[in-house]
């Protein structure tokens, strides 16, 4: 894991949500978590469940009086903000801190205001650059752990968590195999008199080829077509035996 | 808003999580919610104050009692599982799925599975692609909220909304009001006897000029250090009056 930011919560206000908090950390492989001044004081008996066995981020959360003790080892401080405000610092999407904090050189912490205010003023003014995630201009009510989410996600798209479920499919069968599909099916609709009127043929069967190359079915499903190719035509000599 | 994909939820339990996906879907710009056999029934009435304000999602809201139905006018259909199942299907990340929904020809929809037991295998297969969010593989624990806000947010970020709250900084000053600030400083501390040995003066000049050109100061901030500066060179004559 390189370069995981610190989640700084400043002020929460509910364990509750220190503990989702920590689950929405915790999903995207971030584990340090710190606290300043939680209004209830900590630990919290309420952001245990909340964490949905996230444990390990409580465990190791620390706790500080103020946030300049808090961000005192940092050196990349984000300040996160709901709104635009009247602040000349970069603003940036959580996706665009996200590939700074990976290619930084020091450690990099991104601050979370409390539930209701946000960051104060003077907190914002600890941080170099703000994140704010670009929402409906019409409705913004993001809570604490779902701007914890997006900035966490988004830093794990840097990962190797990001490589993972990659496609495994089977290739498409080789064109041999997709060829003697089709001709059994031409085989088959040409008995039925499906290739009417003669001058039509070769641009229906065209058609066919195309729609039939679309899927790129793989091997094993070219051959489940031929058993269903197989079994209409077991059923038409049955329907319609010959004599 | 350009190709918004409709959020469907399958068999939903709890009406606070129906409330809670139609807040996270109103974030980021998307209006349309399906509802197949939620357990509890439709209207839930604890749908509405979990949505905190979504409440025209909730209002738009159409059920179904199949999932056939839901989906019976929709081209592109993505089933999001938390993992991978062996299933033949292309596996998206939520980022790449947004991408393709965008630009996609026609109307796409996004399943999300029960709470607890996720989509099952029959409902997966109505689905022509699977959205994997990439998650910690030693603790995956994101809840329907938040797998909805996910796609959501990687949705929105092809919208106008991606945009608006870019950078508005002043520029940095130009070059000519940099070089008055450090001619102001240099001649401070000139008077100081700050660059001695006189042999390497300019090394260190071009060291301080380096130190003041790295911040990218605007011509504001540049007239302020200028007024720090000269405050300092007044509190310097109190301190030491020339005889």
């Amino acid at each position: 894991v390189t370069n995981a930011p610190i989640i700084i919560l400043v002020r929460p206000q509910l364990g509750e949500n220190i503990g989702k908090a920590a689950r929405a950390m915790l999903n995207f492989g971030l584990t340090d978590m710190r606290l300043v001044a939680p209004r209830d004081g900590w630990p919290n008996p309420d952001a245990g469940p909340a964490a949905s066995g996230a444990d390990i981020v409580l465990e190791k959360a620390e706790v500080f009086d103020t946030l300049a003790e808090a961000v005192a080892d940092i050196s990349h401080i984000y300040a996160t903000t709901v709104r635009k405000r009247g602040v000349t610092k970069p603003v940036l999407t959580p996706a665009e801190a996200a590939t700074e904090i990976v290619s930084a050189n020091a450690r990099s912490a991104i601050l979370f205001g409390a539930e209701r205010s946000g960051l104060e003023t003077e907190e914002v003014a600890a941080a170099r650059n703000i994140i704010t995630v670009p929402i409906n201009p019409e409705f913004g009510s993001l809570n604490l752990a779902q701007a914890v989410i997006l900035c966490a996600y988004e830093w794990s798209k840097h990962q190797q968590l990001e490589s993972p479920p990659k496609v495994e499919l089977d290739p498409p069968a080789p064109q041999g195999e997709l060829d003697g599909m089709i001709g059994q099916m031409f085989a088959m609709l040409d008995e039925q008199g499906f290739f009417y009127p003669p001058e039509r043929a070769d641009v229906t069967r065209s058609t066919l080829r195309n729609l039939f190359t679309k899927p790129a079915w793989n091997s094993l499903e070219v051959r489940t077509m031929r058993g269903v190719l197989s079994a209409f035509a077991g059923r038409h000599a049955k329907r319609s035996p010959k004599p």
